[in-house]
C-alpha cells in the first residue's frame, strides 16, 4: 500500500514470526533505506535498560543507520549477558537478510520483561522478512501493526515541505501506551525523511521534539525499559538544508509530528476514553510547570475523576500540594476548558452539568495557575478506566 | 461500651450532625480528656492544608489539648478564610460545650474538599456532642465510626504496659485510607494514653513512629490536604515516667500500635483485597531505599498485578529502575515472600503456580535487594482493583 507522506527510499513491512500468539496480527516489524541514513536516537531514561535499547544507543553514536529491526510480544528485558547477545544476533542476521552492516541495523523490542526471546522463530521471521523487504515488498501499515502490543488502532502520520524549491517528507509512527500487560515496554517510534539533515542537527532537532511530546506524556507514571524513539533521514528526495530557514521548517514540522503522535498515543492509553491536556502556567520555574503538571497528570484520584467526568478540582489542589512545586495556596486557578471552577485557592460556583458536558468531550483541557511565576508546562494523559484495571490484572500466562 | 484498653480520664463518644446524608452512620465525634494533656501532633506534608489542620499546629506549639473535635463528610478545605472562621467558630463551640478553653481544642476533618462546612447544622451538633460527654457518655467506638469515610470497618486497638510497678494503657483509632471519594481527605488518627509524658519525648516519640508506619503506607500515591495524627497523655493512671526503660517501652509500644493502625488502614485501603508490604534491602542509603519502595508501591502496574495475583517481577524491575534510587540493574534481587523471582537482575526459574498461590493470600511481602549498599525501608501498600475506579470515579453528587 502506498501512503502519500511515505519518503522516498525507505520501504517497510511486517509479518508474524510466532513470538505472539495471535497468528493474525504481525510480530516482527522492519524499517529499511535503500541507502545509509543520518540517524538519532532518543530513549528512555528508566536506569533498567532493555538490550535492544543497549545496542542500538551504542550503534548511534556513529549517526547512521539503515534499518530499524522490531519485535512485539517480548521485551527482551532483564535479560542479562543473553538477552544483549540475542539482540546482537538478531541485527546479525537482518544484516545479512539485507545485505548491509550490522553495525547498521538498530533493534527495538516491547513486550514480556524477563523472557527470552524465541530464538529459532525470530531468526526465521528475520529471513522471510528481509528476503520480503530486500526483493522490494513495502506496506509501512504492515511494519506499524507488527509494533502494536495492546494499541487499538495503527497510529502514522506524515508531512510533506519544501525546501529550496522541491519536495521533502517526514513521517512517523508510534506504538503505545502504558507498560502495558503484560509488561509490554512502553513506546517506540520509528520518524523517516527523505530530506538529507546534518546528524548533529538530526540529535538536537529529535532531543528538543521529543522533549515537548513524547517526554510530555504519561498514561500511568510508569517509564519502560525499552521506550526508543528513532529518526533516519536518507536524502533520497535530493533535499538538502541550506538556510536556517529550512531547519526551522523541519524542526518545527519534527515537533508538530511528534506532538502529533504523542497525543495518538495518549488517547490510545490502556482503558483511556479520553485525552487530557494539562497546562500549568504561573509557576516559577518550568522544572516546577512540569512538576506540578505531573503531579496531576499521574494522581490516579484525578484520573478517576476524569474517568467519571466529575469537576472535582479538589483533587487536583491536593495533587498540586504535594508536587513539591513552589505555589501560593491562596492564588491557584484551575479551569477546565474555558469553565473556571478555583479562584484564589478557593472554588468558585460553577454549573456542575457544564463540567460533566466539558468532561464528556474526547479531549479535556485543564488549565492551571499557580500564582508565583511565569514559567510553564504542558503535559498530555488520560483517563483512568475500569479496562486499565482489566488489561493489567489479567495474568501473563 | 467499655473498652479493655482505653486510657482511664478520657471519654469518646459520636453523633450524626446532617453533614453526611446517612443519617445511620455518626459524622461528628469528640475525644475529651477529663483534665489537660500534653500533646503533640503530625500533619500532612501537602502545602494545601485544610484550615483544621492550620488550626491544631498552631494550638499544638502549646503542647497541650483537651479535645478533639472531628467531622467526616467535608474537608474543610481549600475554603480560603471562611474555612479558617469556621474551623475556629467549631472549636469555640466544642469548649463552651465542655466549659474548657479554646485553645485546648484541636480539630480535624475529612471530606469533600472545597465546599464550606454546613455550620448551622454542625453547631447545633457539636451543642448535643459536648452534653452527651459532659454528661458522663463514653464510647469510643461510635467516635471511631463518627470519622470513617469509605472506610468499611472501625479501626483502632490498645495495649497495656507497666512502669514503675503500675498500669498504664495506650489506644489508638484510625481512619482512611486513599484520598477517598468524594476527595474524602484521607487519614486521621487519634492515639491516647494515660501516663504522664513529657511533651518534648511525646512529640519525639510521635514524629519517629509515625515515620516508620503512617509515613510509610500509601494506598494512591496521593497524600491530602488534611492528614492529621494526634498524641495525647492525660496522666490519669498515675504513671509517671522516670527510667529511660520506661521510655523506651513507651516508645516502643506506640510505635508497635501506630505500624498496626497504618496495616489496618492499607487492608482497608479504597478498594483493596489485600495489603503489600514492600522491604527495600541493598540500598545506599535510607532515602534511596525508601524512594525505590514507594515508587514500586505506588506504580499502576505493580499493583494491578497484585490485584490479578500475577508474579509480574519485570513490572517491579521497571519500577526501580525510574525510581530514581542507586541501584546495580544486574545486581537486583526479587522475593514474593520465600519464592525467589529475580536474581541478578534476571528471572530465576519459578512455579507460576507457587507465585499465584503467596500473591493470593490477604498479607503479600515483596522483597527486594538494589545490591549497593546496607541501607533498607518497608513501605505498605495494598493493590488496584476495579472498586478503587469505582470508587473514585463517582460523581461527587
Amino acid at each position: 500500500m502506498a501512503l502519500n507522506n511515505f519518503p522516498l527510499g525507505f520501504r517497510a513491512w511486517g509479518l508474524y514470526s510466532g513470538i505472539g500468539k495471535n497468528k493474525s496480527k504481525p510480530d516482527l516489524a522492519l524499517f529499511f533505506s535503500e541507502t545509509v541514513c543520518r540517524a538519532a536516537g532518543v530513549f528512555t531514561r528508566n536506569q533498567v535498560k532493555a538490550a535492544p535499547v543497549i545496542l542500538s544507543q551504542a550503534r548511534l553514536r556513529a549517526g547512521r543507520a539503515r534499518a530499524v529491526l522490531i519485535n512485539s510480544g517480548n521485551a527482551n528485558a532483564c535479560t542479562g549477558a543473553r538477552g544483549m547477545k540475542d539482540a546482537s544476533e538478531s541485527a546479525k542476521a537482518a544484516a545479512r537478510g539485507l545485505k548491509i552492516s550490522a553495525e547498521d541495523v538498530l533493534a527495538a523490542s516491547t513486550g514480556v520483561i524477563g523472557q527470552f526471546l524465541p530464538m529459532s522463530k525470530i531468526k526465521a521471521g528475520i529471513s522471510r522478512l528481509c528476503s520480503a523487504v530486500a526483493g522490494g515488498k513495502s506496506d509501512p501499515i504492515q511494519a506499524v501493526r507488527a509494533m502494536m502490543t495492546t494499541d487499538t488502532v495503527a497510529k502514522f502520520e506524515g508531512r510533506s515541505l519544501k525546501a529550496g524549491g522541491r519536495t521533502y517528507k517526514i513521517w512517523g509512527c508510534v506504538k503505545g501506551a502504558g507498560m502495558i500487560h503484560p509488561d509490554m515496554a512502553t513506546m517506540i517510534s520509528v520518524i523517516l525523511t527523505d530530506a538529507q539533515v546534518p546528524v548533529s542537527f538530526l540529535r538536537a532537532a529529535l532531543k528538543r521534539a521529543a522533549a515537548e511530546s513524547f517526554n510530555c506524556a504519561t498514561v500511568d507514571g510508569d517509564t519502560s525499559t525499552n521506550d526508543s524513539v528513532y529518526l533516519l533521514a536518507n536524502g533520497a528526495s535530493g533535499v538538502t538544508f541550506f538556510s536556517a530557514k529550512d531547519l526551522k521548517d523541519f524542526e518545527a514540522a519534527l515537533k508538530d509530528l511528534c506532538l502529533s503522535l504523542a497525543r495518538r498515543m495518549v488517547r490510545d492509553g490502556e482503558g483511556a476514553t479520553k485525552l487530557v491536556e494539562i497546562t500549568v502556567t504561573g509557576a516559577r520555574s518550568q522544572a516546577d510547570a512540569k512538576q506540578a503538571a505531573v503531579a496531576v497528570a499521574t494522581s490516579p484520584l484525578v484520573k478517576t475523576a476524569m474517568f467519571g467526568n466529575d469537576a472535582n478540582w479538589g483533587r487536583i489542589l491536593a495533587a498540586l500540594g504535594r508536587s513539591g512545586a513552589k505555589l501560593a495556596p491562596n492564588k491557584i486557578k484551575v479551569a477546565f476548558g474555558p469553565l473556571a471552577v478555583a479562584r484564589n485557592g478557593v472554588g468558585v460556583a460553577f454549573s456542575e452539568k457544564r463540567g460533566r458536558e466539558i468532561l464528556k468531550r474526547d479531549t479535556v483541557p485543564i488549565s492551571i495557575d499557580l500564582g508565583v511565576g511565569s514559567a510553564q508546562a504542558k503535559i498530555l494523559t488520560c483517563d483512568f478506566s475500569f479496562d486499565y484495571v482489566k488489561i493489567n490484572a489479567e495474568y501473563r500466562t
